[in-house]
């Protein structure tokens, strides 16, 4: 018997498909490309895909259905699409609020949707005269019309994150505030929902203006986005150095200041929080946004930045078995945490991190290049090149990770010209005749970048003035195929004796160089990297070959010249086309958990299921990484 | 075919019965009167029901048994005894965590029998040190622990409150806590769980030391108990007037006061507080326990009472629709309440209230009377007789409930000598030659308490002194047969002219009187209750002859002399039979959920299923009261 199919009219696009009488009107509407959200997948558990039957013969509703929406809501012809089928032709609504708000989320060079479900959302309310006999508290009264509103068929309103049943929360402080602001406001009011507590309470209509901060604390570089919880859009971005680092540049260094005196726990977390906000004030400044619509904001980094952000003692992470004393994600009020340019109630959702080593920042990424979501069953690493780098594997839907101290050259630190990717860095350097080089926004140098000296290094080697060893050669050992001019620029510093080569001349006319010791804090890091990706592969029995794509994950990310970064080691030899750079991964991660609450659970269950692999733990690290020393 | 029946044995009782092959274990258990725990019901999602199979056939384990139950438990015979049916002999072991430890609540002569499951338990634990392979964060290896701690399966320790899979939480001071605590105590120490959460950190073992108070803060006094939590039983008991009484006799006046003056809110609020933290300090003198050993406190009272503690402005209950701000329980930290001989991390748990006028007291009164468990379909009333008289009726699984303005009458406020029922209150009296009266303690009389009033003022009718209308008889208009004795203590007080009737002299000589305004102050009383059982009556289509058991609550509740009662017409005339008297339900109610989730969860059902009758609103309201009025 062929199959008897309906023609299905979708509205208000009108748009008509014809449809098998054993599909789901859910799977209709995706197949036709109308958005439609459906959270649980089509397994009737989260009750968002509502759409009204205008026309056609109206099913009985099922239990769920019964359960889920009004009995106003089933007889103006509401059902779930995903519970439903045809048996005759049909006219449906999809109505706004069952469609999902996409934001495109930008990553080197591509992009991919991610649902805009904010974990604050605005609702505004009028609520009516209450009848004597019906009469409820007025918390409930507030919450009965906030259903209503939630609910209303037609209006493009964010969805109230509660399930049926579930009871909205709310503070003394609220409940306090509650009938003196209903008087004064004439029960004209926004309640701004956050995670299912109401949170706030403003006068009139302040749906419009809903906004969050995303910020990836780093060892060495701190950076926001304030990003518009009603768009998903940013408004603005910034970044700054981590005010940390004069207590050392690298995580153990901080460990250890941590460790050594009464109130240096403090001081660290101090740094951290007044920076935070200062780049919520230059955030503001640099938009028209006050403070008080500032209502969530989520942080990624690793973990010792966790910790520190939290004053939570580090110490474990610097001893044997180097765990963190918490893993999983944490919300805190920002102002409990000294974070005061926000909203009183904002909240600030840290991330998890997996590890000791492997950080929130290492979720974020994770979640910024999909790696959770296995699509297919390609294998792919990340490398996160950080402070720490941060190396991910993925084995169908097995994640490994491991961590390496890569050191800051990246990020500019502890290289003697080095500087963050801003104007003026050095992004990228040829050695012909002489040095060529590009700076960021075309102006006289300042210094160089992470990009910059990737070039630099590997072009170092190529003419021969750096060797496989990493030593810089003598002005009188250099071959004689190299140009004068770039013999030229070999000289010693007459401070300290130390080699180095001069690559330009900063406004002030003073050298910007490179130094024999740079050349080593180089090494140090691709030797980190190297050693890493080896590890996991070797856990995960593959090898280089069976590795269908490496992404490159950094600050620096999209300027790196692939063949370069070869050429100089820090990524394995393999076809170009497989490697990718995919930017600032982490706080990609960062500002998708910021405008999804499903992010947010993802990240949860990668934290809990990324198998972590003490790489100083693995049998011959000290052989695998000796042989990664060398260029 | 006949059916078969299989031995079962159980251990450590080695009690034997016969069991049929389609029995449960949960039901054999239960058949053979053998304590064991199934908060569920049977329905296998509480897991609580653990069993060990010592010998006979051991069944697979069904998929509910695979998720609720470790590997090791499973290998080691451990079953759900609601999941498993015998098909052999079988010998079986019942834990002490799978019975329930079960606290007899006294009441009105009669107990009923509470299972003992308070909101904040106690574990022990020593923290082993982590293999550097399974290492986890320091917070999950405590979670961790407990766990396995609280799995294991033969061990007398109160269960963690968290079902599978959901973790524990923990505020952000406690864990930047834990790694110091840890360090220092050498991983040895007590867990402090309430309500999913971990609240407190304590060095070494503890458990043993837990306790609670429950409070029942009427308009006119506040009774506070301090109960042993890992027993049920009671400590130490105390009392002492509501000093929010010098701002008005009810809560009308008290609303008024609040809506006065820019602070008398926070007046009244600091008052009960007060009050409070005065009756724990009493509470830990009178006993051994240490302010820091009290974690968690409930609270019944009417909605005036809870929004006034709450510091929540209780305006909206004094105008039209009559509402509270709020009707849910509250959660609050004590601390934040101002409550400080308690622990820090203390929570106060404020029972739901039903409606502007039926309070928390009364949700407590019907859970004490286990009026929401309609168990057969017998009809009850119940009159909560406080400052405010609460009626509830229940029919079938219906509750119905109204409330009327008594006055403080019963608590010996607003009476001339009236006074709460301590040692000196005349707490009966009868009229016969002269006038003969106890007091309780047996000591010189000090004033007239509730129970006194009314067998007074039933004794005054009875012999004519006081008429139908409520009238106090001159001397000269009284009856001959009313003694010479009996007249002489009929006299005018010299100071303000009003009628009064001596009762006794007290140790000072000074006159204890019963005034005309007295005899009003009853007759209001009175009239409120008698319209109240009334107008509930006529809601549910019922008359006096349907009721088969009328509960008369209250502070005075156990000392009344029911003839009295009824002639007074208190109590409507009925056999004496079906009259109770069950005392302080409201607060009985309150120690009951101090000691048992499950009670709080009934409480809340209660608040929201009760239907509430505005009684003024009612046809015929004004004739009913007037009607009333009549002695």
């Amino acid at each position: 018997m062929s199959q008897i199919s309906y023609e299905l009219t979708i509205q208000p696009e009108n748009q008509k498909i014809l449809v098998p009488s054993d599909t789901t009107l859910l799977e209709a509407i995706t197949e036709a490309g109308v958005n439609i959200t459906a959270a649980c997948g089509g397994k009737a558990s989260c009750g968002k895909c509502r759409i009204i039957i205008e026309d056609g013969n109206l099913p009985l509703p099922t239990d769920i259905e019964l359960s889920v929406l009004t009995e106003e809501q089933l007889r103006s012809g509401m059902r779930l699409a995903c519970r439903t089928k045809l048996d005759s032709d049909m006219v449906i609504t999809v109505p706004d609020t069952s469609r999902s708000l996409e934001v495109r989320i930008l990553m080197g060079g591509a992009s991919h949707p991610v649902e805009l479900s904010p974990n604050v959302s605005k609702h505004y309310l009028e609520l009516p005269t209450q009848a004597l006999t019906e009469a409820v508290s007025l918390f409930n009264h507030l919450c009965r019309t906030l259903d209503l509103r939630a609910d209303a068929s037609l209006r493009s309103e964010p969805a109230l994150s509660l399930s049926k049943g579930q009871a909205l929360r709310a503070d003394l402080a609220l409940l306090q505030r509650l009938p003196n602001v209903l008087d004064a406001w004439n029960n004209k009011l926004t309640a701004v929902v956050c995670d299912g507590k109401l949170i706030a309470l403003e006068q009139g209509d302040t749906t419009k203006r809903c906004y969050g901060i995303a910020l990836d604390v780093g060892t060495t570089t701190i950076v926001g986005a304030l990003i518009d919880l009603t768009t998903g859009e940013d408004v603005a971005t910034t970044s700054m150095v981590n005010p940390q680092s004069t207590y050392g540049h690298d995580v153990i260094s901080r460990i250890n200041f941590a460790i050594g005196g009464e109130h240096s726990l403090d001081e660290l977390q101090l740094a951290v929080i007044s920076a935070i906000n200062q780049i919520i004030a230059s955030l503001i400044k640099s938009s028209k946004v006050k403070s008080e619509e500032i209502y969530e904001m989520t942080v990624v980094g690793n973990s010792t930045m966790f910790h520190l952000l939290l004053g939570i003692h580090p110490r474990s992470l610097g001893t044997m078995p180097y765990v963190p004393v918490v893993s999983h994600s944490v919300d805190v009020n920002a102002a409990d945490l000294g974070i005061l340019q926000v909203n009183p109630a904002a909240n600030v959702h840290i991330l998890p991190n997996i590890a000791g080593f492997i950080g929130a920042d290492s979720v974020g990424a994770i979640l910024a290049a999909n790696f959770d979501k296995a699509e297919d069953d390609s294998i792919k690493i990340m490398a996160d090149m950080g402070t720490n780098c941060e190396i991910i594997l993925r084995k169908n839907d097995q994640l490994f990770a491991c961590s390496a101290a890569a050191g800051p050259a990246f990020e500019g630190a502890k290289i003697k010209h080095g500087m963050y990717a801003g104007p003026g860095a050095i992004e990228s350097v040829s050695l012909n005749d002489d040095c060529e080089y590009k700076t960021i926004g075309k102006v006289t140098p300042k210094g160089i970048c992470g990009s910059g000296l990737v070039d630099l290094g590997a072009e170092l080697l190529r003419v021969g003035i750096v060797d496989a060893t990493g030593r810089m050669l003598a002005p009188d050992e250099l071959n004689d195929k190299i140009s004068p001019q770039l013999q030229k620029r070999l000289v010693k510093n007459e401070t300290d004796g130390i080699l180095e080569f001069v690559i330009a001349n900063s406004e002030n006319n003073a050298p910007i160089t490179l130094t024999q010791r740079d050349v080593r804090e180089l090494q140090l890091a691709k030797a980190a990297i190297r050693t890493g990706i080896e590890v996991l592969l070797r856990q995960a029995g593959l090898q280089l070959d069976d590795v269908d794509e490496l992404c490159v994950a950094g600050g620096f990310g999209n300027y790196l010249n692939k063949e370069n970064a070869i050429r100089l080691g820090l990524i394995p030899e393999m076809p170009l086309a497989r490697i990718k750079f995919i930017g600032n991964a982490a706080f990609i991660g960062a500002k998708m958990a910021l405008i999804s609450r499903d992010i947010r659970d993802r990240a949860d269950k990668v934290a809990r299921s990324t198998q972590h692999l003490q790489i100083a733990d693995t049998p011959d690290f000290q052989t695998l990484y000796m042989e990664s020393m060398m260029f």
